[in-house]
């Protein structure tokens, strides 16, 4: 069991709500190492969170227990749940949080649409249900300093996961965008992030590229794929960090340059 | 004595004031756990500070230490104090930026005006005169790196509060904005804090609110108390996670909706 | 060998890049103590990262290892650094971003123009080219995550500097902007950094200064140096807590209230 723990809210930081969870985990585990993801994910935004999680939580070490609080059905009956993968734990209320994360674990990605996804075989989840780990009194608007900070850090204690609250072997998922590949080999992906660069992250990943491809966007053309970021003119493609094709511009930014948003279509055709 | 370390500042976190802080208390003491209350504070508003500091300190284990610097005063004859209560330790300029927590401490949340107030008994202060525990030399604009942050490191190694300074008996305060409580019942409490959701957290507290109750603000109307932010439609009120009285959108922001700003009027009255 | 490892990036805090950074050190070195010093550097701006690395490095203690990370050069040919001073290590891309830091450790701030300088006596330095310690496959795109993290949790774990690659004898630098000095005395500084209090940070060094002097920037003139904010009326000028001469306004933003930018002359003379 690792004592890392990391968070990822839409809470942002200039109000307390992220310190005040921090202050809770450590009141339990004073050893505990926190580290934050992300909390600027936009206000109620599931599947950006979801997204954020899926391309971070591969990088910590096995073990890590990441909790992930964007909840806007705090306080009703929505679940809270505990899954654990091969190389992790994650807390957070069942509504779609880790889509990609059960995406990535059960190698199920092309399932379709939004709701419960039965779990993989090495995967295991619990309803978060036994009161006994949580700070009382439980407030209806503010489970992650009441039932997700606590539950994470007894969790880093070594406490067995069966302690939490009974087994479920279902978990929600949202629909996730891919890529259409259409008979003529044509791929018809989308952004689905853009990063302070500027930098458009897509769904396509590297298996549906090779380096003589034409990759449209936003009524702009660009041909082939660049190997850095300083290489090409302006606009360019490359496959990013994350394994997916993504579009950048040379010491700019590629979303102001093209006027482009989360959603829009990226095609890539052979040459 | 808790290694725990809390930091609340108006320095913001593109500039390096704050990391220079951390590296002068873990030059002083390696095991020291930082964690940052805000940093978003604005530029020398000792209130919102006071008020951020008041709403978070009691969600962190006993005998933690919490940094408080903002500081318009900061190289002028204003004192700098150590305050100790029976659950943690406070570090700061004394400008009012403990009020609340003063408040909650003394259990006199009731004085009126703004002054020096007298400590109540289980309450300790020292004003922070000894240069020993300072790093030189003392810059006049830069106490948090100078004196704040070595005055908290050496804390959590142990010294005593009276190695210090002498002892003070009173410390400075503001008047804090609380309901008035009309004859016929009618509440008159106000906007203290506008979260990063929009939410309206107000200074009306539990024991002045029942659920037959109809709450106004900037010239809306809300019936009655939800439990939680998925409940209602558009606007509800409900207890907040800080015990208070709170206005509240459905997946919306409640401040942009209806305009409010801190300071406004929030009336209860019975149905 | 100090286990705290600095971060200094134009990464923003919004993606997870930074927490993917940590999770990788964390994952090498379980023990590392991680601070963040700055992330909201401008894309892709070396000029203010190295500003702000020199002037917060130093506040740490002696053996810290600083991670610096504004890169648009990745991926391509340009060196990976680790430079060793008598105080602490530095990890970074050889673009220039360890400027103030070498100008600082070689006492040699008055050479001019931009290009490769000679180590200093006392300064080692090593190119990164042992793949052993790099995380793979190497991304093209971000060698925080794959080169700079994990070099960095090696180093804090001991491994000695000569086997991460061979010795360099000199390393990239900036032209730094530095004060002219007239014959009559005049000295002609520049505005390098302007903090979120909107004081002007300049380069005009302490014993460039003394108490009757006039400070003129943007038309506007300051008589003689203030000792704290709190003061002077509106505009004012001390000596910063960094060393250098600083223009303030009492409880406002001086860069608002003169409309100054970075670069901007500040010219001081004799009464």
């Amino acid at each position: 069991m690792s004592e890392i723990i990391t968070l990822v809210t839409d809470f942002g930081l200039d109000d307390p709500y992220v310190a005040v969870m921090k202050g809770v985990i450590l009141g339990i585990n004073p050893g505990a190492v926190i580290v934050d993801i992300s909390h600027a994910i936009e206000p109620q935004n599931i599947a950006q969170a979801a997204f954020l999680l899926g391309t971070s939580h591969r990088y910590f070490p096995e073990g890590t227990i990441h909790v992930a609080v964007v909840d806007p059905g705090v306080g009703s009956r929505r679940r809270a749940i505990i899954l654990k993968t091969p190389s992790a734990y994650f807390v957070a209320p069942d509504n779609g949080i880790l889509s990609y994360v059960l995406a990535e674990a059960s190698a199920r990605a092309s399932e379709p649409g939004t709701g419960e996804r039965e779990l993989s075989p090495g995967l295991e989840a619990v309803a978060i249900t036994n009161p006994r780990f949580w700070r009382h009194p439980v407030s209806s608007t503010f489970h992650g300093r009441d039932i997700f900070a606590p539950v994470a850090a007894h969790l880093s204690l070594g406490v067995p996961l069966h302690q939490f609250g009974e087994a479920v072997h279902s978990v929600f998922a949202l629909a996730l965008p891919q890529p259409h590949i259409a008979a003529d080999g044509l791929v018809i992906g989308h952004i689905v992030h853009i990063d302070r660069f500027g930098n458009l992250i897509t769904d396509i990943g590297g298996s549906l590229i090779d380096e003589d491809m034409v990759i449209e966007t936003c009524g702009h053309q660009i041909m082939g794929l660049s190997s850095c970021y300083s290489e090409a003119d302006e606009l360019l493609a490359l496959m990013g960090s994350s394994g997916n094709l993504e579009i950048a511009a040379r010491d700019d930014s590629a979303a102001q340059m093209l006027g482009a948003k989360i959603g829009d279509d990226v095609r890539v055709r052979n040459i």
